[in-house]
């Protein structure tokens, strides 16, 4: 278990101490559940009175409470704080595995450059690089002539087609595929006629792969996911696909063929994406959306199929009062009639 | 091959034999595929006729009939005759593994109880417990420090995160990923600054997970699966949710971050439910439902935004008399302004 | 590196050679990436300004072009050049495994016929019987009594439950499962009784399954995928499906139990398709559409509730005027007011 005093926590941190340095904590706890021995975090201003009440022993703050009986961490920005301390008790809690065991199938002709841990069952194919202080773990499978870089993660059951290539610091997480073949087909007389997949994925630093998501390779180049992007679990990109530097995209994005998203795009929950759309940088696209058409730099869509938002709103407001529009136009149509029948010179 | 006799079923579902009680069956057949050495189920009385000409040497039925020529079993409740009948020939036909290969990679520290089956290829972490009777398939990877009930079966390369808790009789299916990393992220300057996630999952008796299913890990606590709830193939529960006992939640279900649904509370298919939202007890959802809001117990919702389903029916039946509605707008603009034009005094 | 000159190409696909026959190529590349060394296709005439501007060594092009300086394979039919040659390149670039590696798990009743390639850490259980030729990757379970056609390719990590039939020349991709068991369930006094399914998964010749698609078992019979049926990524098929011949089932499909769909249907991006629906032979139905109704032979449909595609373009155009309509409908409220009220002999 990890123990940190709240000088220490301070200390990485950058923050404020308000009360004993020395008192120490053992576990992050969630503000109404956290007790002796423990830290805990306000985010923001909005929980102040649930913090009073809080029995952490250690308390991140934006601002100096009243009430609070522990040790305070006065921090500027108490999310990237958070960042911070829970790496280090992440570190602390999943330990990163170390050497080469003898169960793992390695090729003669693979190179496991300094640190590399390999885990139990995993295969790594001929002619492959792996970087120093890469985590390949138990039964994963890195095929051939791929490049995985240093300290990147490949969760338990990841598995890597020939040829693909990761980048620096990325994590890609239990049983996600990169590199399966995608999905070309010519329809020849009434048969499917394949259309083989001779590209490969390039993935850059610091992505992050989710649990179960596929990315596709190329039909001749590469598929792409740049530096810093962001992708949840049960997603799928498909082939030729360029997702730009430090996109965020939710679970259960389903991204077509030759997809481009720009740099710092959001995908919220459960989007899909058509083939061959660009979706400009900064865009964001809320929740569930089907991405028909081109999205503009920055604009912010939703929908089924997508609209700007406050469009979007007002249309599915408007939906809600559709029975009372068509009750309006039934006694409108009557009236109408009434009117059309009066006869001249009567009320 | 299992091979049950008429008397042996009856028994074994408490149900009335009605003719020869000594012939056997070793299969279970659709009613309308049945032949000799088959049993089939009458589950409703719709299917009445193709039952009287099935030739099904045994027949499971919830009321005496006719003109069918086989052995019948009278049973109040067929569909729950067919469950316990089914569970019998599953055991036959998929037998359940035994022993511990000496191909698979069990820590010292790992604790197995009495009978534990563990498939080849499959991991143990340190210090993880299984308990007695559970199945750990091929190629099952279970981390450090787990927990695993009696009798709870991991099939074939099912990935368990450090510190993740599966109760009894649990069926996780194959390929799914218990206790992934939650999605954390924070922007800041334009990047995304990651929020590790140090918490575990807990799931709890009689849970089923469904195959490439994924269940995040907590922030700080638990993500937490109830006693009885059933999740079908493909879903996410991202971190911090807290699934209800005897929820139902069916393929594709993506369920955002900090969700909470209550006690049996039914998903039907490929329904996405938003962050933090909650679902009270025995609330239905209906299939490709978005749940962006709070929905009441017992509540049945539906829609692409939910809304009451009843109401919803209403607006769907609408849209497609939107062009008719649109139409009658013309027209009657047309005429008010044809009456606005009226000269008084005339027809 | 394969090498291949254009000869031998023009040969492969039965095209007219246009300028010199041995310069060769090793490599297949984007029109707009190709140079020297590199072959590149023109698909359709749209693009015959740029592949004037191509600095291949060699073209496929469905005509002959005035500027382009390098050589021609003149083909009537390019896309089904590009794929014979992709296949080329692709045996290439990806060599099949070979051989039985000492590191795999086959019971010793298994029947492996001639040629078959068993990769590190693969489980091939009791009974199965695994075709000529066939390649078993790393990391897949085969369970027991499973048939496995020849030329048939199990990427890494599959899993096929026990007693399961795939046919001749499939792709069944990285992480899929193949014979989970269906999620069937009753509801009996608020708790969910199982179902166990018994059945079986049924799939045919040269069919293509994708990364991290499920295919559950049947109650009782088997969910069949017919002939030259391709699905993609992260599909799921419920029990009791059965998948006509040659059906093309894009990325994220969700079908559930018991549905059928015919010959030649394609499921664009996205779909999902409600219990017991069944989809006529050669029905399209567009992305992201919810299919809750039967399809009849021939339709297209789309939408969140599917309506032949014409009607529902209409209507989503008329959401788009729903605010304009409401508005309408305010101002002749308003005017038709004033109209009842307008006195008699007055304008």
């Amino acid at each position: 278990m990890p123990r940190f005093t709240a000088r220490q926590l301070a200390q990485m941190v950058g923050g404020r101490l308000v009360g004993p340095a020395d008192v120490s904590v053992q576990n992050v706890r969630a503000l109404e559940l956290a007790g002796a021995g423990d830290l805990a975090f306000l985010r923001t201003e909005a929980r102040k009175d649930d913090a009073r009440r809080c029995s952490a022993a250690v308390l991140v703050t934006p601002q100096e409470l009243e009430h609070y009986a522990g040790t305070m961490i006065v921090c500027e920005d108490p999310g990237a704080a958070m960042a911070a301390i829970l790496a280090a008790f992440a570190e602390a809690r999943f330990p990163a595995p170390e050497g080469i065991t003898r169960l793992a199938s390695v090729s003669p002709s693979a190179v496991l450059r300094e640190g590399v841990a390999v885990g139990d069952f995993a295969v790594i194919g001929e002619g492959s690089e792996i970087g120093a202080g890469a985590a390949i773990h138990s039964q994963v499978c890195v095929g051939r002539d791929c490049r995985v870089g240093e300290r990147t993660i490949l969760c338990a059951g990841v598995k890597v087609h020939d040829g693909c290539v990761i980048g620096s610091e990325c994590l890609v997480q239990h049983n996600a595929v990169i590199g399966s073949e995608g999905f070309g087909f010519l329809q020849r007389e009434g048969r499917q006629l394949k259309v083989p997949q001779v590209g490969t994925v390039r993935i850059g630093d610091r992505v992050q792969i989710g649990a179960l998501t596929t990315v596709d390779r190329a039909t001749l180049e590469a598929t792409v996911i740049e530096d810093g992007a962001k992708l949840d679990d049960n997603c799928h990109v498909a082939h030729n696909c360029h997702i730009g530097p430090d996109c965020v995209i939710a679970a259960g994005a389903m991204i077509g063929g030759s997809v481009r998203l720009g740099r710092s795009v959001i995908l919220a929950g459960d989007v899909a994406v058509k083939d061959h759309v660009s979706v400009g940088d900064g865009a964001i696209v809320a929740a569930g959306s089907g991405v028909h058409r081109d999205v503009a730099p920055g604009e912010v869509v939703w929908g089924y199929l997508i609209r700007p938002l406050a469009e979007q709103r007002r249309i599915f407001a408007l939906l809600g009062r559709l029975p009372e529009m068509a009750q309006k136009l039934r006694r409108i149509e009557k009236e109408l009639d009434a009117l059309r029948r009066r006869p001249e010179g009567q009320p």
